[in-house]
């Protein structure tokens, strides 16, 4: 009982754009739809670090966490799949995206772009919140300087 | 598979001190360390949500939601008992402190006092993340402005 899926995910911010990719029709849920990086945590990992894994999987960059923006809950698909999730801030550092078979497409948007992306109101609360933390915090902040 | 027990976290923090809580001798796990306020998620519940309802049922004081600032795994007690936890940075409001039957006894204590205390050391990034963090934010920011 009580018992969840955890979900993850990644907003990779560059330059005050943000890394959005769209679904492969070959998904099960929500196929051809725009969003984040995205998976789900293994057991024995720190959510942050799975959502660091899923930006090595899914976009092949290299990245560094920033910090936790925002958490939420909803069942995937069906009330079996009860997903509680946290999404993470991440700094893009280098590297191209290379795309895996889970995703047709990315782009780097602003904020004032995915606002207007349909697909991305389930990430817009933290999209404003990492644009609104960027105007307080340095340029170099991370929780990972107090692990 | 892959489902697990989620543990949520609230610090909250008045005036640059934290409320740490000592756990009952009658609990199961870590009876009588120090800690701060803990608990299970609930199925169709936010870890946000959560984390405020276990300061209502553990303390019975006001607070709000700052951020989350840190997430964790760990097995509770054992392997059949897999947690991924969410930490929380709460703002105090109002209230005074009323335990219930989960500890016997609590304390507002400083970044430095808490750095001595050993049980906190699960604890102890989230509460340097919140005292760096209390440098460049606002002192009424939350995230919640962005819900």
């Amino acid at each position: 009982m009580k018992q969840f899926y955890v979900g993850v995910g990644a907003i990779v911010e560059k330059d005050n754009t943000f890394l959005i990719l769209k679904r492969s029709p070959k998904k099960d849920v929500s196929s051809n739809k725009w969003e984040v990086v995205t998976g789900r945590l293994e057991i024995d990992e720190d959510p942050k670090d799975g959502a660091l894994r899923e930006i090595t999987e899914e976009v092949k960059i290299s990245a560094e966490l920033v910090m936790p923006v925002g958490t939420g809950f909803f069942y995937r698909g069906s009330k079996e799949f009860p997903m509680a999730f946290v999404v993470f801030w991440f700094r893009y550092l280098r590297g191209d995206v290379q795309l895996s078979w889970e995703h047709i497409e990315y782009k780097w948007v602003t904020l004032e772009e995915a606002l207007k992306i349909d697909d991305l109101k389930y990430f817009q609360k933290e999209l404003k919140t990492i644009t609104e933390l960027k105007k307080y915090l340095p340029v170099d902040f991370t929780i990972e300087k107090y692990d």
